[in-house]
């Protein structure tokens, strides 16, 4: 394995109990850190203690969100190895948001080497209680000190690592869905299939108004003909209608989800039928009212696999499967962290176990 | 004049040559913070030296891009006196962004008073040469230390100077757009009229397309039907057909610009025919063909006023009045930079005097 300059903290945290794991307010002891200069390329990769990054107030990022990440989870197996889901489909997606917003790419093994290194490092970290994980979040930062709109010359990546419990405080129980007509995620020509800040900034005000509704998440529908379901700014989605499972095509404005296609390959394992094709809100909001609309879920890697158990549009709830979690909505959250957790086959080769770092 | 705690930098920065002025490369001395927490509102205004923030890499900001800026220009006339240039309306207009966004709005006044105090005590930075200036870069970011994705709790505004030549290279020569079919910027029901960083890095590929096709700046058209005329990122367009001049409409995907706003005032103080209508790239693509395209121009507060030479569409590109700039071009960017400097009236009150703080 890779080895990097490593400086290890003098002043572990104390750890929360994994019954206490919420997403994302804690961080690990060390952070991974590797910078880009025009002309020199990617270089000094290190590991430090977590802490606070020194940044000039007129670096672009700030002003121009220059921004891309990724996440991915490592999984403490009940044979007590930790694996990684997807390593390598994850770094492959990092390195194209990085194109798409005109950032440089890193070698892919680079990225898992940093994976592996610093996860091994804290290893400790990784929670035990079925249902939690550490969370890993790979970024890249444009660190160009300078106002001019422009693609940066300077980078930025970094590593960061947070143990975490259920993305939803509903765990896995059905949630509240409102696809939205007045706000607009992304549209096609804009940054939609990228993993980058600008997607989510602008989906904070439609969550603000689905929240003020009663509604757990949005469901963004299309900038062109606001009719055909995007995705839900944390989760692709997914519907079953009558025997069939259809989900929105990869055409440039929606997230290629590691979740989302490893869900697509187990249902296609399993003989379902199974269909990438646009989806109208008006089929599915008819599909809900005459019953054919059997289950209905979001795939995101924070929150696995996530049932709809109320979808909203335009003043109107259906209610979906009784408001109950499904019977293929939980064989795939089964499957998935069987495998995730080494409970199961891996027969796609999704896992890959992290050497631990003795210290 | 409203009073903050300062601390003066004791490591004062060699000023650049007025003539060595790029756009945004320099910082000043001093920068403006303040702090805001749900609960406690904004609080601890301070001034600075200069210098980086300590920001944790979980810092919301990095990841989901919840920030808004302005930019505005403070001139030294030629009787010596720092004016600004709209500072309300600017202050406003920051307003509006944090609105959209999700983010605190701060009171005008205090906004205002950050101008005079920053602009005041770092007056010696106030470039003398004409065509130079100081640009105001006010800004908000998301301070919360959480990987979960959710409008901030905490932010930090704060306020940087930079002493500015001119934004293109080629000063008020007149510039190559491209008009892009491949590329949006905006939609309806997206963050298109907020001056946050999502607007700007969607913009990052267009530029540079267009800069590998030799022209200057990307011309953004509409993101559902790709043919009304929307705007050039870090510009407004205006273009003159005929008698008439027309500019896109503030419809949700346009940013309300200020040298905008001031040239339609001044156009319909001076009696012209001026429309706020949406325009297809068609239409201006025949008037230049035809040679009724008189004159286009970009306005924003970087540039001032910048004539369009050549558009490009397509393949095909347009010259549009022999590739000078004409004659209204040069009426609007004369007017507007004799009242930023003090060499002609103000009759709207547009400008306002910063008093210098003697040390």
């Amino acid at each position: 394995m890779a080895s990097f300059p490593t400086t290890r903290t003098t002043t572990p945290k104390q750890k929360p109990a994994d019954d206490a794991l919420a997403f994302g307010r804690v961080l690990t002891d060390h952070m991974f850190l590797m910078d880009y200069t025009d002309g020199e390329g990617w270089h000094s990769p290190r590991i430090l203690p977590h802490g606070p990054l020194s940044l000039d107030p007129a670096t672009t990022v700030l002003h121009y969100g220059q921004a891309i990440f990724d996440g991915l989870k490592a999984f403490r197996g009940a044979d007590g190895q930790i694996r990684l889901f997807r390593a390598d489909r994850h770094a492959q997606r990092f390195n194209r948001s990085a194109k798409l917003m005109c950032m440089p790419e890193l070698p892919v093994d680079v990225i898992r080497q940093s994976f592996d290194a610093l996860v091994g490092l804290d290893a400790d970290w990784v929670p035990r209680k079925p249902g939690t994980s550490l969370y890993l979040r790979p970024t890249i930062i444009a660190t160009d000190v300078m106002l001019g709109v422009h693609p940066s010359h300077s980078y930025l990546y970094f590593l960061i690592l947070s143990p975490v419990g259920s993305y939803y405080r509903e765990g896995v129980k059905p949630v509240r869905i409102l696809a939205t007509d007045s706000h607009v995620r992304a549209v096609k020509g804009g940054t939609g299939e990228a993993k980058t800040a600008a997607n989510y900034a602008q989906s904070l005000a439609g969550q603000r108004d689905a929240e003020a509704a009663g509604y757990t998440q949005v469901l963004y529908l299309d900038g062109v003909h606001r009719k055909y379901l995007d995705e839900v700014g944390t989760m692709n989605i997914m519907v079953k209608i009558g025997d069939e499972v259809i989900t929105p095509p990869l055409a440039g404005t929606i997230l290629d989800g590691v979740t989302r296609a490893s869900a697509l390959e187990l249902m296609r394992d399993w003989g379902l039928k199974v269909t990438e094709r646009p989806i109208t809100i008006d089929e599915v909001m008819q599909a809900g009212r005459d019953g054919s609309l059997q289950e209905m879920w979001g795939t995101g890697t924070a929150a696995v696999v996530s049932p709809v158990g109320t979808l909203g549009y335009q003043g109107e709830d259906v209610t979906i499967n009784g408001g109950q979690t499904g019977a293929l909505t939980q064989k795939l959250y089964d499957a998935i962290t069987a495998i995730q957790y080494g409970r199961s086959n891996d027969p796609h080769g999704w896992t890959s176990v992290v050497p631990e770092v003795r210290g």
